[in-house]
């Protein structure tokens, strides 16, 4: 676990990150042939070729390594890009001075015992982090393993090397946490899939996720960027880091952990920083494009999956399988991960009969069956009759990959399918039926027969190939709303001022009357047409109905004079409210109730949401969120996310829901929220009433901070 | 895909079936040089060092693989136990009565083109299964590859050996698919686990995945049956293979695939047999105590991880882990697969404190952190403090399991953690972070470590570990209600008499009066109190509401009289329908509907549904499900399952439900439908009225097959 920076703390940029990610010369600080985190860091600084000049500085002097070492870092005496700091906490004041008067700019700090362990940690954390701040020193730290650069070599990594061998890729792992990113980097080469980066960001006093991904993303040998986060930094760089990744058109695959309530706990007890709420998190992820995956080996896969494909177009998946059980599987686990199966048109059915490929109706997922252990032209037939398919975006094949150090019995059929992948403009993917690693003597031969993208495990491959369509196919996000800001004075509104508002933007509202009398109650009543609803009107009571401030279902006169009087009464007798009268609207019944409102979300700023309303909201928790701003499509998506989306539809009598009535309001409820500016805390349509084609908000809140 | 047996057809019994798993002798009919098939069938029968006797079998009686052949079966002029038949489909019917004439009593069929190839296959299937079963031989067939005993170390397998070495495990895998048994097995040897028995069953046209799984339970050198099922034998065969396990404690895992629409429609198309309603098949095989899981991995993980651990007493999880982002995960997946975390007693936390495992709070997942690495005693300490804590059932060690082919830097701290797991009473699981190959060179060493049960990947482990949790504290299923049938003659039931039926039995239900004129009617309303509801009475009308036949809300005695001519006019005019006048009831506002109903499915017989009800039914799809029997604990565990359990608990106004009430009154319908034996088609309660303590059913409806 560690601690997240806290937002707005002064940051490193992109360029001078980048530029310290590809330093030219690195000073191992603590070099001891008798320090076992020396022996690592230096194992691994010298592991993949370092082109640049390595520096060794150990306080007595003392060879280490088998190499000199100077005294200290201003004693190397010439320029230094980054130094690596073994030392431990107590230690680090001193070195950071050192590696100041040696005019280094950068540094990582190993040392843990910081904001992990504790308040007496945090605040020696925040002394440390201004040293550093003053002194201008870019610090990755504490509590973190450092940075490996594939692409050139460069290594500033505490710990065993996390990448069997110097092959450099195109995707940028940046990982909080060290362990994992050790883990990831040996599972990612087993998969044949490879980092150009592998960053740690510890307990980020200075520089977090977000920092790197963004230094990172300008660099162009950067296909794809892979993040293991605790917690996500403040949302205006987020906001950034995936704009800047859209408009490069580059790829962002996170595992962003905490999801549980539980976890979310854990992580705030560790790190003192609140993990955030999990739905708002996914749907700023999903908002964003960015993929968000939900396990370490997804990230992978993904990640691997997305380099070698880019983008695939719009469409479905076609599989063809050596094995009817794999079809199975593809099939619901397809269905899980919300991935469309095309259906095969009339043409590809007869093609795959034609070759022999398939009997009777030629499904998808195609199932080959054992024939093409003795054909194996079978599955390169059928596989070019799916890829033509005009519904078909994305191609995948269940085959054996090879299991062992030589390729098997399966390698003449693999020697067959990998030219004929070739020879698809479509995405291929190869997929193994059960998690395996690729033997590392087996990696360049598979990849030479032209079986790469391959992903071992079919809910794996499913998945991955679903994220990246999604990715792929994503709309843009709404444009920001262009309407001026409302000049409202921020005061409490009561409810007949709040309606009022929302009828002004264009928000369909019950007709009420504001009335002071309870004869002004009684005509109001009549002019509305009996039976009305009467509410005692107060900018102090938001919970009318908890302090007896409404009636309903009122008949005659004197039952809606009777409930005047009470509701004022009740209202006057609650302390330091305002009675400002009641209100009389018509009482509505039937019909399916929702709720819309816009809630400035601590970390994400104004975040609308619509559910279902009513006794279900509590009980359901039905609801669909979006960060503002969002347009009328995507308030129709949100519609469609609820559970209980079918009740607009009608059925047993109900009258279906004018959908495009309901958007409408919803859209126009989050264009005057954003009007309203950032002191609106939040504004809540409770019930948006629908009956049909009569749409109508019955009670309204807006507060302020 | 396969093509399940028909349920009914006759059955080779488990003794016989175990007897040819373990034959001393095999023929193997269509040996020659010239077949693929014959050498791979070959390799396979002697790879494992079979100590009975091997027979080849060529018409010619040309030599094969270098040894000589027989011209047929019956030449080889001594008993033999199975026959391994590699001729196609068109030379069966002789090579079965050559089988036959040969006196021996069992076969294998690799042959396919029969049921999975449409209409004419299946009648080619059907024939030849009478033939076989004329001749009294037990056909493991068609498009199988036939079967594996590594205990008995016999092979009638069709294809490569699918497993690397002879070493037997105490796992029986029964699969449909061949090509998955293949690769279960290869991926089952990485994962260092490994099978008893491998059996594929194919199209199954004699004998199923239940037969062979019936057999195998009963051998003593099993201890776990793993099963990859596309569609489940009948219910009855199931039942009593559940309930022989559960005698013998006997865990069975198994993958059934089919969960979603389309996969249960492709299964039909390709088999001609219904996969069923996916909800009710997770419901029986968890009523049945069978650990259902989702992907091919975690059919391998768990029953690896049953067969070590046993039993898992009574308590919760804790974890120990060498790093702080692997506890966000395993906290995450715990959650995503509702495995329980313990929370540690403040004894365990001051004793991971005092050895220096733990700052602070010393939470569960623990992470002992990267100072393990220098100091790998804080892992074993941990490890120990935690399995002392009395809350922990089993302990997972998230740890860094050897990639490559030796050990590397963390086997210091491997061989400290092995002798402490040994020494720990609670089943301990170490958990590598991701998923990953154990070299085989490793896999002896690492069992000799004691790192034994090991699970590689964070949700893989998690899963498997909450599956075996669940399986060792299930509750024994609800006895068999001893209630006497009741001698009910199936006919329609009115409204009227169904609801007087219930009441009978212990369901309360709402006062009601049948009337046979609008002076009666209004006379009951008296009684009753107004306002009322009228309805029409008539066997033949389910649908009242549809045909106009029901007028809620009468305040008063002409609305009464009105109501009353009006819904019997409208009952008299549908066709066919004998009205028998109509039924008062007081009209009852407010309050939860629910549905509780009992359905005769066709496949598992009755089962018990308990909803929400009004239009939450068709909109929220939230309903649990049993198979009778059920008792009242098991209500209470449904009304848990709802999603919509909220809102019984009250809340906004509303009275909180007395659940007591509702169990008592689901589970006397429960009775009651087991009562009425097995003509009963469906009773349903709908709406079952719950409003605080008062419970009622408004109407219900019962049919009969």
């Amino acid at each position: 676990m560690t601690v997240p920076v806290a937002p707005g703390s002064s940051r490193v940029g992109p360029n001078r990150l980048r530029s310290v990610l590809s330093a030219g010369s690195v000073a191992i600080v603590g070099a001891s042939d008798n320090s076992r985190w020396s022996f690592t860091t230096y194992a691994t600084a010298t592991r993949y070729g370092f082109p640049g000049k390595l520096h060794l500085v150990n306080r007595s002097g003392a060879e280490a390594h088998g190499r000199p070492t100077a005294t200290s870092c201003a004693a190397i005496g010439e320029p230094v890009d980054v130094a690596v700091l073994l030392v431990g906490a107590a230690s680090l004041p001193d070195a950071l001075r050192d590696v100041a008067d040696a005019g280094i700019g950068a540094a990582v700090a190993l040392a843990s015992g910081f904001g992990e362990t504790g308040a007496d940690g945090h605040t020696a954390q925040a002394e440390l982090a201004a040293l550093a701040e003053e002194l201008d020193i870019a610090l990755l730290w504490p509590n973190c393993l450092g940075f490996l650069n594939l692409v050139d070599r460069c290594c500033a990594w505490a710990s065993p090397p996390p990448l069997p061998d110097a092959r450099p890729g195109s995707i940028a792992l940046v990982s909080q946490s060290g362990a994992v990113a050790m883990q990831l980097g040996r599972f990612a080469a087993r998969q044949s899939v490879y980092f150009s980066h592998v960053v740690s960001t510890g307990n980020q006093a200075m520089i977090d996720t977000l920092d790197v991904a963004r230094a990172v993303v300008d660099d162009e040998r950067v296909a794809c960027i892979a993040m293991f986060v605790e917690a996500i930094g403040d949302a205006a760089r987020f906001d950034d880091l995936a704009a800047r990744a859209a408009e490069l058109g580059k790829p962002i695959v996170m595992m962003k952990v905490g999801r549980s309530e539980l976890a979310a706990q854990i992580i705030a007890s560790h790190t003192g920083s609140l993990a955030g709420d999990d739905a708002v998190i996914d749907v700023a992820l999903r908002q964003a494009g960015i993929m968000r995956v939900g396990s370490l080996e997804e990230l992978v896969a993904t990640a691997g999956l997305v380099t070698r494909t880019g983008k695939i177009g719009a469409g479905k998946l076609g599989v063809v399988s050596i094995s009817g059980g794999a079809c199975d599987i593809v099939v619901d686990a397809a269905s899980a991960a919300d991935v469309p199966l095309a259906v095969f048109t009339d043409e590809t059915r007869a093609r795959l009969r034609e070759t022999g490929s398939a009997y009777g109706a030629a499904h998808n997922p195609l199932d080959v069956t054992g024939a093409a252990v003795g054909g194996p032209e079978l599955m390169t037939d059928a596989v070019k009759a799916v890829a033509a398919d005009p519904g078909v975006a994305v191609i995948g094949i269940v085959d054996v990959l090879p299991d062992g150090e030589v390729l098997t019995e399966t390698s003449g059929r693999l020697r067959l399918l990998g030219p004929a992948l070739a020879a698809i403009d479509k995405p291929c993917v190869v997929m193994n039926q059960v998690a395996q690693d690729m033997p590392e003597g087996l990696r360049d031969e598979v990849r030479e027969l032209g079986l790469e993208p391959w992903i071992a495990g079919l809910d794996l491959a499913v998945r991955s190939i679903g994220n990246v369509m999604r990715w792929s196919n994503r709309r843009p996000p709404a444009p920001p709303a262009l309407e001026p800001p409302l000049d409202l004075e921020p005061h409490a509104l009561s409810e007949s001022a709040a309606l009022a508002l929302l009828a002004e933007h264009g928000i369909p509202t019950v007709p009420t009357r504001l009335v002071h009398s309870s004869d002004e109650a009684a005509a109001a009543a009549r002019e509305l047409g009996h039976p009305v609803v009467v509410k005692v009107v107060s900018p102090q009571i938001l919970h009318k109905s908890d302090i007896g401030g409404v009636v309903l279902g009122l008949a005659d006169d004197a039952a809606v004079r009777e409930a005047y009087d009470r509701v004022v009464a009740a209202g006057a007798a609650v302390d330091g409210a305002v009675v400002e009268g009641a209100l009389i609207a018509p009482f509505r019944k039937g019909g399916v109730e929702l709720i819309a409102g816009v809630v400035r979300d601590p970390h994400w700023g104004p975040t609308i949401a619509v559910g279902l309303g009513g006794i279900w909201v509590n009980a359901l928790d039905d609801s669909s969120l979006r960060r503002l701003p969002v347009d009328e499509t995507e308030v129709r998506a949100m519609l469609g996310e609820l559970r209980g989306a079918a009740v607009l539809a009608g059925g047993r009598g109900g009258k279906p829901a004018d959908i495009d009535g309901i958007v409408a309001a919803v859209a126009a409820l989050a264009r005057l929220a954003l009007r309203l500016g950032p002191r609106l805390e939040s504004i809540e349509i409770n019930p948006l009433r629908v009956d049909g084609s009569v749409i109508e908000a019955l009670d309204a809140v807006v507060t302020w901070s």
